[in-house]
């Protein structure tokens, strides 16, 4: 089966008991900043505290179909990480993570609490795949890529089925809808399923500043690398350069990608707690902070934003709730 | 029409399309450390940030029944306000709400950015019935009660009618429902849904230490007062006494009442940050708080826990987060 609506209806029906719909949320205060409707699609609240638990369930559930691997293996920074884990374990089948050592010490703990055998890697000299995939080859694990896999993807798809019928439940049909972007899973497999089941809506990527591979691959046409791989407290949404499935899809069904500031980002972790009592992590609350630093830049009548994980440190989200609003 | 579940049916069908229907979270490690599952149910997520809205939208909506005011008029620490404020506007009625000086300020300005004229008052000296009850009779206005009032309980049981439907889908019949209890609305309210809705459910108030005014009065079989009204940070839930018709529901249908520290709620704030990914205010987090604390004492399979609000000072949820585990 090739990645389309199809595929994604089909991970839907496996995901069906396990995974969380989440709700759309809103506040009319986010709505007087951002001069219209603004929904919120808050996979913070998906178990795991992110999204990417949806694309493991649906990469796992469809072993079901071929032979039964050893294990299951991942790299992650961190989310994929726990989404792994607490899928492979649900499936009783021992998992893996390889994991940046300078990954929020939350991410790391949790993934080793949810059963996971976490091996860490030097972000800045280490490669991550060539790792996972010697684990792989020696212990007959199968690898859950995070983002270039058609399974994933059309697991991370089905926040784009929710999204659809939410929005058409409130009237919705015509909204720009900002999606945090790092590997782009989460937003090809979005901007695929709305264009199947809401294609009036526009998706766009958002990244943070100096990670914006993404958008500058949207505008040069081809895969472009970001300059670094560290600095930036966005740490769920770095990764090297667009994958090799999702960059097709982002470029022939996205608008424009975003970027935003470190700071923005803080700034918007602290409305998601202000104003609809949730945590956004960094990297999750970017597309958040798109719309309320740039939405003078989106032509739409409404904003669909999705806050894709709530993994945060407690001394870094108490940074973001102390510092004066502003600064740096 | 009496305080029944037809009223309460009533009430769900005013509120439809109005009140979010807050999902059920639940996390592993919480799991892990109340030794049972645990379903928390995160009404920091309803408009306004706490339950109070439904209540209020209960009352509003039902004076479409009789004779509209010239407003409306509420005393309340701060959640029964903003979700006045907004029932009242959404209805295209002014509101004025009495607040106690020392509320949160958080409460305060968004109580104020909502809409309604913002009345002070000092709770240690001045009667907020009375202030209430002489403003209303001078300008025209109808009084919303914060707890004393058959349609405000009947707005706030329809978070029982969700927990009964929600429940039954995961197959849990049988479970200990834990409530943050102030004035004892929202307790009683969910102990009558779930009376008829699902019987073998036991509804316990949980409230602050010193301020256990509901937990004595079950005892004593009459009305207590706490010896005090200000020493808490759970300032959600502190009323003089049980209300007049909220005490004998809740004595002749709820299970004994659990009371637990600051320090507790405290904890429990930072466990709904890691764990669920939500925002509970200290007298929001009480019932997740004797869940975490007082698993022990309660003899149920399953624990239901009702998070009521989320409106906390930023500076607030920052020292609950940054506090080491275990001081006060």
């Amino acid at each position: 089966m090739s990645l389309n609506i199809d595929l994604i209806e089909s991970a839907a029906r496996r995901l069906a008991g396990h995974v969380r719909h989440t709700p759309l949320l809103s506040s009319p205060f986010i709505d007087d900043l951002v001069g219209r409707r603004v929904l919120v699609k808050p996979e913070c609240l998906q178990h795991t505290g992110s999204f990417k638990f949806r694309g493991a369930w649906a990469a796992i559930s469809a072993l079901a179909r071929g032979k039964r691997p050893e294990g299951i293996i991942a790299y992650s920074s961190g989310n994929h990480a726990q989404g792994v884990a607490a899928a492979a374990a649900a499936h009783d089948l021992p998992a893996v993570i390889v994991m940046p050592a300078d990954a929020p010490l939350t991410k790391i703990e949790n993934t080793r609490a949810l059963g996971a055998e976490v091996v860490l890697y030097d972000r800045a000299v280490d490669d991550r795949d060539e790792i996972g995939a010697r684990l792989a080859a020696e212990r007959g694990l199968h690898l859950v890529k995070p983002f270039d896999d058609e399974d994933v993807i059309s697991g991370q798809a089905t926040v784009g089925l929710e999204i659809a019928r939410q929005a058409d439940e409130l009237g919705i049909g015509r909204a720009a809808v900002l999606v945090p972007c790092g590997g782009g899973g989460l937003t090809a497999g979005i901007a695929l399923a709305l264009g199947a089941r809401a294609p009036d809506m526009a998706v766009h990527p958002v990244e943070p500043e100096g990670f914006d591979d993404m958008a500058r691959s949207m505008r040069s046409g081809r895969r472009e690398a970001n300059p670094r791989n560290t600095g930036s407290i966005c740490d769920a949404v770095l990764t090297p350069s667009p994958g090799t499935l999702t960059f097709p899809i982002i470029k022939a069904v996205c608008g424009a990608g975003l970027v935003v500031t470190d700071a923005a980002a803080m700034e918007a972790m602290r409305t998601a707690f202000t104003r609809l009592k949730i945590i956004a992590e960094p990297g999750g609350a970017i597309a958040l902070a798109a719309a309320l630093t740039q939405h003078a830049r989106i032509d739409a009548e409404a904003i669909v934003v999705v806050i894709s994980g709530g993994n945060v440190d407690p001394s870094v989200f108490a940074t973001a709730l102390t510092r004066p609003a502003g600064s740096a």
